[in-house]
This record gives C-alpha cells, structure tokens and sequence, in this order.
C-alpha cells in the first residue's frame, strides 16, 4: 500500500511536524502540503531544521478528490469546512488537529467556541485518544488537544474505578512556548517569554470542557465535577506537564494507583507509568505519555503526574498514530524512534 | 548610625545577595562575610557579578562580639547553634535564614526536621514576614521560607475574611533552580534542567507546615485545613510562582480580593495586587511580591496567584527588611532599586 | 537642580530602561516618556517590572521646550529630526541613541545608511563614549552602539600602543535577544532562537564602520585596518561578548595588555581589566564593561575579551553616564547599584 | 547479519545516546552497556527518556570476546588501554570516541594530553571523518573531536583549493553545555551557564592540533598555518556552531566555496552547504554538519559558517556512521531519522 497524503495548514509548528513524521512514514507514497502563508517556498527553506525537497502549494493545488488521508491543521472555526469539503471529494480519512470536531455537543462548542460550521458532521467524528476510546471507525478523527490528551490519559483510569466518589479536580499544567503557536506575538518573544512563567487563561480556557466531557464519557464517568485548569506558560520550546490533584470520598493507595495505569494501558506503545514523577525532558521530541501518581494523606489528596510533548503526542505524534490505527497498522508504524 | 553587619554562610545564592545586598545599605559601616569553603578567597572572584574589594573570612574570623546585627545562611539544624552562640556574645539582632526557627512548635519541627538544636530559643523567635505579622520586637528573626512567602502573603487576608470556610487549599508552585541552591548535582546540571519541568518533594515538601502553621495564625486562621503543596522546578535562574486553589464555603469575587489585598498591604513597599496574574519576570531581581486573584464560578474554587523572587523577597531581601524594620528605619533603605 | 528630562521612543527595550533608570535618578525632578505606539497607557502596564506611577504620552504632548534634557531612542533616520528639533527648541542636551550622529563623516552614514536627515549637525555631535574619548562639551551626544562600546573599550588601549603595527581585527560578538529590539518577529519568536545560535548580518553589519571609524580616531589608530565584525544571536536576553583577535607586527604579553587597561581606565568607574575571561552574567544587569586578554603564541595573535549588557553599558546607562558627565555631576550618579 | 556490540563508559551523554542509536540500529542484535558508576542500574532509571528494558553493567560483565563491535566512550589516556585489551581480545572492530588515537603522532599527543597508553597501536588507527578521508579500513576508528568534525569539513575543501595560499585561521566556536559532559560543577550548574556565554580553554583547547594535523593531512595542506581557535560556552543543551575566518592570498567568491562544498559533499548523506548561514537548531537532534561561507571584501577576509550537534554528528552518531561504513552498510543505515 502507498498512501497519497495531504496536509492542510502545513505552515505551523504541528504543520512541520506532520510533514517530518509524514515524509518517513513507510506507507506513505505521495505527500502534499498545503500552506497558504508559505505557497511556492521549499519546506526547507521554511523549516530548516526538516530535510525534504518538497515545497509548500496552496490548499487548492492539493488534488484532494486523490487523497487517500488528509491532516487538517487548521485554526477551530476553520477547519471544518476543509474537512467536509475533504469528504465531500471522497478523501477516505480526515485527521483534524483543530478543535472543531472534539466537543460532542453543538451546543458545549457554541458555548466555547462560537456557531459551529458544521454540526452535521459532528456525530460522525471519533475523538482520537485510543488508549482511552479505542481506534477509530468513522472517516473523521477529532485528534485531542495536548492539554486534554495528557489529562484524560492520566484521569480515565481513576475516574473508571472511583468516578462516582470523586468530588474535586484541580488540573496545574506547565506548556512550552511552541503551544502558543509560531504566530509571532509580544508574549512569544524571546524576551518576554524567557526567564519567565505565567498562569493564562484561567479559569476559561478552551480544553476545559473538552477534558470534561471526554471524562463523562468514560465507563463510570457520568458524574465527573466540573473541573479547574490553570496552564502556565514556561520557557521551553516543547512538552507539557500537567499536576492534577484530585479530592476524592475514597483516596486509594499511589501504588494502586500505578497498577491501574499497567492494566489499562497495557500493550499500547505510548502509554506508561512509573514510580518515578515525569519530567518533560522523559516526553520531549517523543510521542510518549508518561504517568505517575502519589498520595498526600494529610490533606486527604490524590496526585496524578502527567506529561507529553505537546507537538507529537499531544498534536502531530498522536495524528499519524490515529492515522496507523484507522488504517489498520500498528499504531507506532513510522513512529518507532518516538517511543 | 553606622552598623557592623556580620554575614555567616555568605557562599551560597543567598549569602551572595546578602553581600550585594549589604554592602549598598547606607547604614551599614563594617560588613565581614564568612564561608568555610571559601575563606580566604575575594568575594568578587567567586562572585564575579559582585563587585566589592572584600574576601570570604573563615566563621571563627568574624568578631561576633562586636556585630550589631548577624546573618546565618546556613543550612537547617546548623543554623540554630551559631544564632545561639552570636546572641551570647550579645549581638543585638540575628536574622535567621534557615528553617530553624520558623516553626512554632518544638514537636513540629521534629516531625520535618529532625531534633530541634536548640529548642529553648524557639519561642523568642518573630517569624518575619512583616506585611502579615509587623516588624520584629525581639532579637531573633525567623526570616520566611521563600514558598511560604508567597504563600502567606496571597492567603492571610483570605483566611482573614474567611477562615472558617475554607475547606481546602491546593498550592502549585514553580520555581527557578536557585532555589535549589548552589550546590552542584544531578538535578541542577544545566542539561538536566534545561528544557526542562517536574514536579519534586510532593507531598512532604518541609514548606508545608510552615505555610499551615503560618496561616494558622492568622486571626480567623485557626481552623485552616492541610494544604496540598507540589512545587515544581522550571528552568529559569531565579523565582517562583504560586497557584493557590481554594475551595470554601463563599467564593467572593475576584474583585473583592484584590480589594482585601489592597487594604491590608496599603502603606507596605514590597506587595502589590493587580487584576493582570503576575509573572515571574515582574518580580525577579526585585523584592516584590505581586499578587492577583480569579474565580471559577464553574469549578466554585478561589483563584490565587503569587510571585516573588526567591532570592529577594523569598530570601536576602526580606532579611534586609527585617533589619531594617527592627532597628527602626524605613523597610526598603537600601533597597530602593528593588520596589 | 531638579532637571526636566523627556524621553523619545520610550516604548522599546532601550527606552524601558531609560525610565527605570531616570526615574530613580536624584537629579531628574521632572520626567515625561513618549512613546508613539504606547501613548496613553500606563508604562507599568506595558512593563510590568517596572514601577511607576506615570503613564506614556504621545511626543507631541512633551512640552519640549521645558525640557533640560532630551533622551531619543528612536530608529536611525528618524532620531535626527527629533534631534534637530529639541535643539531648536532650546534643549540644552540631548542623548541621541541612534545611529544618526555616530559615523564622523556624511558619506560613511550614506554608505552604510542611507541619505543623512541632518548632516549641518553632524560636526557638532560628541561621541559618548567617555572613557574613550572623555565627557561630552556640546549639545548632541551621540550614544554608542552597543557592539562599538564593548569593541572599542577593548581595542583603543592597544591601538594606542600599537596603532601603527596591527594588520588585521576579527571581532567575533555574542549578543542576547534584547539586541533585536522588542518587535515580534519569527527570529525572536521564543521557539527560533531558543536552543539556538546563529551568525548575522555580517560580513556588513552596520556597527562595522562606526568601530573602525572610532578606532582610526584614537592616537595612533589613523591607519587602523578594516574590520571583520560577525555578530550573533545566542538564547539569552541580555548581554553581549565579544572575542577580538588581532594579528599585529608585535604581540604583547597579556600582562601588558592588562596593565595598559588598568592604566587607561583608571578612575573610571564602569571599565575593569581583569585576568579571568569575562562572562555575560558578570555584566548582565550591571553598567559594566569587563575586560582580559590573551595571546596565543602559536598562532601570533593577540586575544581580547570585552562584555557588556547592550541594554546598560550598551545603551541607556551609558546614556545616563553620559548626561551626568555633561552635567558635571559623578559618572555614576543614579548608576551605583550598576557598578 | 546480527552484531553482537558493547558499549564501553555507557553513563555519559555520548554513551547514551549511543545506547539510544545502536538500540534501534537494524543490524545490531545484541547490546550490552558497561558504566562503572552505574553497574547493576536499568538504563532507563539514569536516562528515563531512553526506552529500553537494559541494564547498566561493569566493564568487565561485558563478554569481549564475543563483541563483533565495540564503542569506547571513556575519557582521553583511559581508553586506549581498553582499545588495546579489545583489540587482544579479537574484537573485530573498536571505535573510540576519545582523543587517544586522533592525532597522527605520539610526540603531539605527549605535548597536548601527556604519556600515550598505547602508541603501538597509533599507525593503525582510521580518522573516522569520512566525507574527508573516506571509509575505515582497519580495526580501530578514531571517532573524532566534535569541534574537529565541524571545522575540518568546513576547511578541508577550501585548503583543498587554495591551501597553499592560506595565511591564517580564527575559529570561533559556540557549544552547548553537554559539550562540558555530564559531571555535575560549578561552570555547568544551571544557575551558572544560564543567562551567560563565556570564551575557555583558548588559546590551548586540546582540539587545536586535531584540527590542524586533520587540516596538514588534507591534499595541498602540509603549509596550513597553526590556528587560533576560541570556544565559548553558551547556554543550550546540544549543538555547536563555528564562524571561521580565513585569511589567504587570494579570496574566492562565496558562490565558489558553496560548489566546493556541493561538489566534495557529493553522495554524503550528512553534509550539506546552503546559502543561508547555518543554525544550531537546524542540526540539533540530527546527524547533519551544515555548512555555509561569506566573503568579507572591505577586510579582504573568508568566512566558513559550520554547525553539527556535538552529541550526533560530534560524537554518537559520526560513531554509528563510522561503523556502518567500515562493515560496508549504507552510511545512514540506523540514522536515517537523523538525516
């Protein structure tokens, strides 16, 4: 099989990364990438840092109605439409790294996000977190934020076995500065960003119902609380790491806790716990998550400890994963260096 | 007035700033710095960003019989011995950087620490965070931990208003690797710690009692609950952040607390309140705190945010305020550069 | 005396500072800071790590003719205008920290430039660099560029010594992000030059001339070769080092190098010599220039080392040293904690 | 084929990262990894973001005997006796990522490093820099310097051309803190390293004369003069960046010097000139040397622009590449995520 590969929205940072993991993925046989900003300029000239010969096109020079999987990395809002444009031409598989198709409500999105442009799809989207929800089956896969992937991952074990009795989640995350996207900025400067941290967007930021509803959505989860989520910018290029405390009517042991992370994520590539708290320099330039968890008995707390590149298993990693999936390869095909 | 200062175990981060710190004080006449490891050797060759023409004295050099004011920087259960020998050579006033005499309780510090060094001299100890607990009466100043500094400073007048309902409180902290001193290690190798973030110490860090007896203290404060503290270390040389999560009875408004952080630290220098969450960089290299507050109404959780510099405000800083408030001169002579 | 100062262009790096330091300045009783992109706001808001009360106001509100002096910080081509402007209107000084008034001669601005904005006030502008070329006597100061300051200060004492024998300079310079200015850009997005380093703008970066120019002014430097400068861009945001080798006739020892600093500089307060290679943390945040030297034998050449933070040393301290040179007062005046 | 391989002082950075290549090399089929300091500890306990289920053990653990490859990772004077004893052993092939067998003659050694352990042994070993003198023949491959690799493949093609005409060489060299290895100090305290940037070792770095005896072995570059080399430290994890400067009787054009490159370079996978001047982040994390040149007419100087990651290209993986040639696989075999 030789794949025909487009990329939609090439022309940022989890952009590159596609077109790095794409370009040596063994079963891809043609890629296109799409840039509207960078349209006729080599990837290379672009990204020094990726060694291809391929240059950036315009969206519309990619002949979609030949694609056999599109990655559609596009702003929310935005990306929709490509996406149903995308089906419309008979693209077999949709990859979508926005945010338009991972809240299951129209109206949760509305709420967010603004109108929805094209709630018809909606049902039809599969959120790509596998470890938690399987892979996918449908023609779009709504891949996770980076924030709700190293959240989910680290909470559907929890919430599986206690959902019921949890009473409280507090999510601390800390991300690298190429989570605000390449779109120079004041607060992106390397001036204004180094030396530096500060928490932004709490207590509303976008990923917050996103880690709630996917919470619901697992087996005893109905009830999960609404959570609060605090990011924090640091000064790194890349990775996050989320401190999630969890109050609880029952707090169980750290060690029962870590079991629970080996049963559930057992045979998957990506997925791993330790004793050992996560650092982002373990995740980093890896599509990995890895987990840990402590108990504070005096305050009557669970810790869970989370963390993952935000570019690869949080966004590029994780897209080409659900791609191998839905596919029906193994999920680390092209990805064996990122373990 | 022109004091003779004695600074001991001036080779540290902390001691360093002393140095600095000190040796701009107007009102001080005569500063001798020991360090055992470099007795003998120009300040200014170990600290090359220190400029002064004097060198590191062995301890046993310095005339403690003749110092109006001391400085121990020395580690936790070192600490307390020389502050006991340097009140009996009848020094006036011993600022204490170490944990030795910040906890109230002989029982607690055994339970942290270890066995207390010298237990008879606890009680003559003010904990010196003056914009909480006003200037210091006697002759032994506890000078604050730097996670309990911030901590404090962004709780007391919560837990003024109220105490009673508060039913818990989640604090995340970041902070630069000074923090971890300057010893060489592992952890503090720069490629360890560059690109680089983890959690450490949870959920025993030593600054957790202190925080919770602090509070404790605090008019209204009586009842407050344990706190769930996990600092982390970022790679940035100096400062920290807190996020204070509180959950209570009534979650005032955001409003509100900025107006309680407004009247209870009118007329003090060093803390301020801002609708803006502080960063890291707006307090680094200064001896300020600066503090805000958000609600979310979702969640029902109180928002707090907290930033000094580790070093300063969360240390040498605060020392030098201490000194100052004691002997009865404005709290920022000499450090007028740093509001 | 209580001077009435206005700063132009304060919204930028150079400008930022140019407050923080002229507002704790004794002598400066009145202080006005336009900035066309900021006016309006309060300048603690734009930055936050400075304190102040007063806000940003567009240049036209200054009331220049008030003024005793004038601080411009604009780009070059625009500075002279503002310059010729405040002189008409009877200021008695003003610090121009663009390039507009460094080159001695109209047609080396126009070679490296473009067409001068006012070459009649050319002859009248002392070049500030005073432990060079002493204080200044007229009414333009034309403050250095920050590479020339670190160049210079290094090389003057050997030109005057060895002037006529050196055959060739190579100025290899390290320089912290602050040097590209505030503008957000991909070069200074926090992701490009994080974890990065690059060469730029040589082999014609415009501070070229300006140093080859000041070297063939000082005694026995008129037959100074050109210059190879290759500056670049290092992860850090402030600071600059630069590593000179010099091929000449002789090569001193680096002893007598040492000592011709040592005499040179003796009295100055922000030049010191000293055997150690200077560090960018040894002058970050700090007026400084540091100094050493070296010779490689083998090779025949001679090896200066020269740091300054660009944003003090290299720009608004020396700014400030340079009025209060003017002005009669101590070099350091406002500047002590910068020593 | 299935290579039975042994890892020799495994616990530094170039050793882990040749545990992280050759673990996913396809011809390696068994790994064994000796540190002393770490006998007896998983692997990925020391180095968590290495996956591997292996153990560190002694160096005696380690069955030579049967090694088709062995890597020698210790530091200079220590390894050749290890070479030797694997060389008795009937180990097929030994690469030594020390400087024992670099330099061509044991008198050069004596002057720069001391006692040679091994000069018997000198004459057989291969310079392992292949785009510049071909494939390993016998059974010892000197791994070369990292500051060698970059600046002989920069030079050699230019002494190539016109070395008879050369008159001078300055490089300047940038590196990463892992360049300073992995035991914790002062210089590579993170407190000290960030935010800085520092020249060292100039002018007697031990890469000097590898870089000149690489340079006179070049076809036409007997006469290449003694250079001047200076590195400086700067504040990144991995990476190395050279700017140097050629002074020669005649200064060709940069296009020129880019089709020497174009045409040397020609079927290597891991070398490649550009116009653009190389960054550090475009090779870091690759095998890559990336080169580029200028020509500075007004000071009638060349510049060479080279940068290579001091752990791949500089160490580990110029090592692996060295090995896939000498047992006649595809250069990259292994690498090909590094290209």
């Amino acid at each position: 099989m030789s794949l025909k590969v487009g990329v939609y929205g090439g022309g940022g940072y989890a952009g590159a990364e596609l077109v790095r993991l794409l370009g040596g993925h063994p079963k891809v046989g043609g890629l296109e990438v799409a840039s509207r900003g960078y349209a006729g300029r080599p990837v290379s000239e672009v990204y020094p840092q990726i060694s291809t010969d391929s240059s950036f096109v315009g969206p519309e020079e990619i002949g979609a109605s030949g694609l056999d999987v599109a990655f559609v990395a596009y702003g929310h809002g935005e990306s929709a439409a490509t996406v149903a444009a995308l089906l419309e031409n008979g693209v077999g598989l949709v990859v979508d790294l926005s945010a338009d198709f991972r809240l299951p409500e129209v109206g949760m999105y509305e709420e967010w996000y603004g109108a929805h442009p094209a709630p018809g799809l909606l049902a039809e989207a599969h959120y790509g977190l596998p470890e938690v929800f399987g892979a996918a089956e449908g023609r779009i896969i709504a891949n996770p934020g980076c924030y709700p992937t190293a959240a989910v991952l680290a909470l559907a074990p929890v919430v599986r076995r206690a959902g019921g009795g949890i009473k409280s989640i507090v999510i601390n995350a800390l991300s690298g500065v190429s989570g605000a996207g390449a779109s120079p900025s004041v607060k992106t400067h390397f001036v204004s960003a180094n030396e530096n941290a500060n928490a932004y967007g709490a207590p509303r930021h976008r990923h917050t119902p996103e880690i709630e509803a996917m919470l619901r959505r697992v087996e005893g989860g109905a009830g999960t609380p609404e959570i609060t989520f605090v990011p924090h910018l640091i000064p790194i290029t890349r990775g996050e790491l989320e401190t999630i405390v969890v109050d609880a009517e029952e707090i169980p042991d750290a060690e029962e806790v870590l079991g629970w992370y080996a049963e559930d994520y057992a045979g998957w590539a990506f997925v791993e716990a330790r004793e050992e708290y996560p650092h982002i320099a373990h995740v980093a330039n890896t599509n990995r998550c890895r987990l840990s968890a402590a108990v504070d008995r005096r305050a009557g707390k669970l810790l869970l400890f989370s963390a993952v590149d935000n570019l690869l298993k949080g966004a590029s990693g994780a897209a080409v994963q659900n791609m191998n999936l839905a596919l029906g390869f193994g999920e680390d095909l092209g990805l064996e260096h990122l373990k």
